[in-house]
């Protein structure tokens, strides 16, 4: 530093461009790839690495820049957290439940059944939960940064009724993380496939059903092309967050202005995507179902059992694995109060108004 | 862009440092004051200013500083609107809804009474919202940015019960923007105060009761060693959004790079603040109910006398204000729009989860 800063102070006659700070004089040019676990159709989700590296290269005029690549043969959908691990890429863009053979606790990243919404995995964040990811993370190399809610989604895809839960007994059913879990103690067969295979696995009929995300970006993949039955609500991660993971050495490496830039970059894309999703989720419901589409609730007796299977298996895997035990602990406890102040305020809220618009419309 | 390419080349053997862009090279110092409408005392909703110059400074190398005032006599809590209209300060965090006066339309910036909820608030920002809102705060001089949500807040503290619409008559109540309009016609006497008059109004009696924030801020103010109830929900904004404005010609002033940086920091103090809350409310709700705070909900019959009033209010402001009609408009449809979709995801799910939480409580 004190070398450039001399060499600088020596060059300022011939340049023009003086009294430029340490930091800004020594910002190095730096060229990132990031792959993304989505399919390119998706303006939605894939589009979240495009958002940051954006922001990022704005931010920076130009000097740091990061290449999105969508989910391609040299780095499957499922390969990202290797590629980013081994430096292969720099970053990638992901749901961290594709990765819970690995290790449970990337469940934690984007969301348990029966969990936190959106608004709460930001509040855990924010209050110690990141902390805890990026500790147990530390171990595979990588630093994650929240990126992209979808809110609640959709409860799948079927080609058939879904009545009680014999209907689940038997059923191929596409679905990933521990949402899939809880649904093979009900006897679903479970398969777990990246995006851009579910249309193709529904239409062969080698699933009988698939969940992948909402309104909107079920209809870019054509799902409802090619089952009738969608039902709600989507309970296997209650809001699902998306991350950019990267590569810890790269991170470290990168002078502080880049990676506040880079975290901020991301904070505004966390809730980009959640609020965009807000916005064409109506339309596109109304499209399917104006195509025949029929929507319906779960029952609630397939409700109540998902939730205590999912329980259960919350509590058996924390019993045999230290990692998830751990995040558990704390996220168990964080759920439990915010849903105290939720009752309070956003709950207590929100039901009367939807009861009271209801009302207002029938007169 | 040219010259300046090839002056530098010229000197990439003496300096060393080679390649800056122009947008890097010409970046200017730039020195901003930020006068915020809310009490230093409060680490959350004052914070945030502090929490955006904090990111902009870091992210800039300290070229883009932002010196953050607090209320003060030279520019009051309610005075920010006109000193950054008129540039007596670049910039300022406030609540526009204490600017109803001016123009109603300033409510849609905050919050409507049984309104939008934070995320939907996002939503709406994300899909046209804050167009209409810069278009029309564009005769301020002012561009707005979301910077910080409170969520749905408290009901309020009063020194009575509130059993029904009669105990409301003749109430004097500290309250801003619509909500006191609707309160108004329930025959409640509205007083708008800042922040920092809120406990002494309360505590000389001067008011009956008031309305604030959340537990955590209003424990910070002494609001529950004043007054004994607090009710839920608080109606009168549904999520409240806090907005920097800057003023038009400095923002226009603005290298991109800076533009891009004030953006992404704002946007990520709008998250924080909401996450923030969200973290530190339960444990001060439990203080205040361990020290005699009795927590009620507003009875059904106040509750839906607000309502009906809330929206017969609006309707009869839009008759009167083509620009609260316009942002109105676009607001409803939203509204409507998004509520249709949260019924089926949102709701549904965190409905379920409250139920079937307390299930397994008694269990």
């Amino acid at each position: 530093m004190r070398r450039r800063s001399l060499i600088t102070a020596a060059g300022v006659g011939l340049a023009g461009t003086i009294a430029l700070p340490a930091a800004a004089q020594g910002l190095p040019k730096i060229e990132w790839r990031c792959a993304s676990s989505f399919p390119k159709e998706l303006d939605t989700i894939y589009f979240v690495a495009g958002f940051v590296a954006d922001r990022v290269a704005k931010a920076t005029g130009n000097r740091f820049r990061i290449h999105v690549t969508p989910a391609e043969p040299s780095v499957q959908a499922f390969g990202v957290l290797d590629a980013v691990s081994d430096g292969t890429v720099q970053c990638g863009h992901t749901a961290s439940l594709y990765f819970v053979d690995r290790d449970p606790a990337f469940a934690f990243d984007t969301g348990l059944p029966f969990g936190l919404n959106a608004r709460q995995q930001n509040a855990w964040m924010i209050g110690g939960g990141l902390d805890l990811l990026r500790n147990f993370m530390r171990s595979y190399d990588l630093v994650p940064f929240p990126a992209g809610n979808t809110g609640a989604q959709l409860g799948g895809w079927f080609n058939k009724e879904i009545n009680d839960l014999s209907d689940l007994r038997g059923l191929k059913f596409r679905i990933s993380g521990l949402g899939g879990s809880v649904l093979e103690r009900l006897g679903v067969e479970v398969e777990n496939l990246p995006g851009d295979a579910v249309y193709g696995a529904m239409k062969s009929g080698a699933v009988d059903g698939a969940k992948w995300i909402g309104p909107y970006d079920d209809e870019k993949l054509k799902l409802n092309t090619v089952a009738k039955y969608c039902y709600y609500p989507g309970w296997w991660e209650s809001g699902s967050q998306l991350s950019l993971i990267v590569n810890r050495s790269q991170w470290e490496r990168l002078p502080e202005p880049y990676q506040v830039v880079f975290t901020m970059a991301c904070a505004e894309a966390n809730a980009w995507l959640l609020g965009k999703y807000d916005v064409v989720n109506v339309p596109a419901l109304r499209r399917m179902v104006a195509t025949g589409t029929v929507i319906k609730p779960f029952p609630q007796e397939v409700m109540t059992a998902c939730y205590r299977a999912a329980y259960a298996l919350n509590d058996e895997i924390a019993s045999q694995h230290p990692t998830f035990a751990r995040l558990y602990a704390d996220w168990r406890r964080f759920r439990g109060d915010i849903y105290e102040w939720f009752r309070l305020s956003e709950l207590a809220l929100n039901d009367f108004v939807l009861a009271a618009t209801k009302e207002a419309e029938k007169r």
